[in-house]
């Protein structure tokens, strides 16, 4: 490996900025994270998608709408809306569902990046996943450490 | 960027010691991560928090009681303490659903480090969650991959 | 920390295949990453795991035949096989319930590499956990960022 790809080895970080319905909005983000990657000029790493909240988290599924429906099943089943949270109990906003869900689900996701391009698999998304009972903002943080 | 920065990248290793209760314990570990940094002097890069450990996870969460409450009746609920696990008939150490609850949340979250501060929201706090069944002094690793 | 030690960060990238009998087949792949470091020629950094997969995950676990039964109980108890999906309604391949195990899972898992060895505890192996419904062949990315 040569001294000047050496040199190169750094950091670089972006925000994505979407708007959510809430209530488990599932969207794909692979395409702002692409671009991410563009505009950073990296080819070889490590991206790190971040999400700054507590009632959200990040993974990667088949972007699909039966999966994405089974997929707001599944969280429903094992950890419903309607039971009692005592984080509700405490503080009335109707979301601890989504505290915990998120907790579960994580807030990050590290992907390598190759020659250009996350190390990706053919039927494989990134996707966001707001746990919030209402619509919302978000800012998601992209960061790449390569060279 | 300048080559002064590039030159700085490097890795910088932490270790966090904790005291726990066992039980699906959860501690906010976020101000010793902080401290971690501090002492690295790095400020742009990648922190990563490793539980070398089979029955220990970490995650971010509102550190509020009713939260902490509510995250462990559900992990109660889906892995419960009470039922039969072939780890335990096995080795008859009776933390069968602490390894599966450990496997499920996963040892490691990574975090990105932007001009000296870890991108954590506002109402986000790293918790280190200890399921083994008795009290434990724990060793987690902290690393900075940055400059 | 010498400037030698700074030149040497750099990226490397292996591969590991496996073949799988699918059906939350669970692999221990702890020693094909170590060989992948030991290739490397780097000792201290971070090492990602990634399954290029969207029925397909990673994480630790203490490989002993009585954890990984009850894991796949778990999996099994919590988003069953037999349940209606509807990704298997719109497209009959019978995995609805390998994507959501997968999703929930997550893809990537990182572990810091410190003087030649991932900090790994004693009871503690990297396993990669098929859940397609059928053998398969399977190409994981191993990506070390270090010096």
């Amino acid at each position: 490996m040569s001294n000047q790809l050496q040199d190169n080895m750094q950091t670089k970080l972006n925000h994505i900025f979407l708007t959510t319905k809430g209530n488990t909005d599932i969207l794909d983000i692979t395409q702002q994270v692409t671009e991410c990657i563009r505009s950073s000029n990296l080819s070889n790493g490590l991206v790190t998608i971040f999400c700054p909240s507590s009632t959200s988290g990040v993974t990667t599924i088949e972007y699909e709408p039966g999966v994405l429906q089974d997929l707001r099943r599944v969280f429903e089943k094992t950890i419903p809306q309607g039971e009692l949270y005592q984080h509700d109990e405490a503080w009335h906003d109707g979301n601890g569902h989504s505290h915990i869900r998120a907790a579960i689900l994580k807030a990050s996701l590290t992907i390598p990046l190759v020659d250009g391009r996350m190390t990706l698999g053919t039927w494989q998304q990134i996707v966001y996943i707001d746990f919030d009972i209402r619509p919302r903002k978000r800012e998601i943080i992209i960061q790449i450490i390569g060279e």
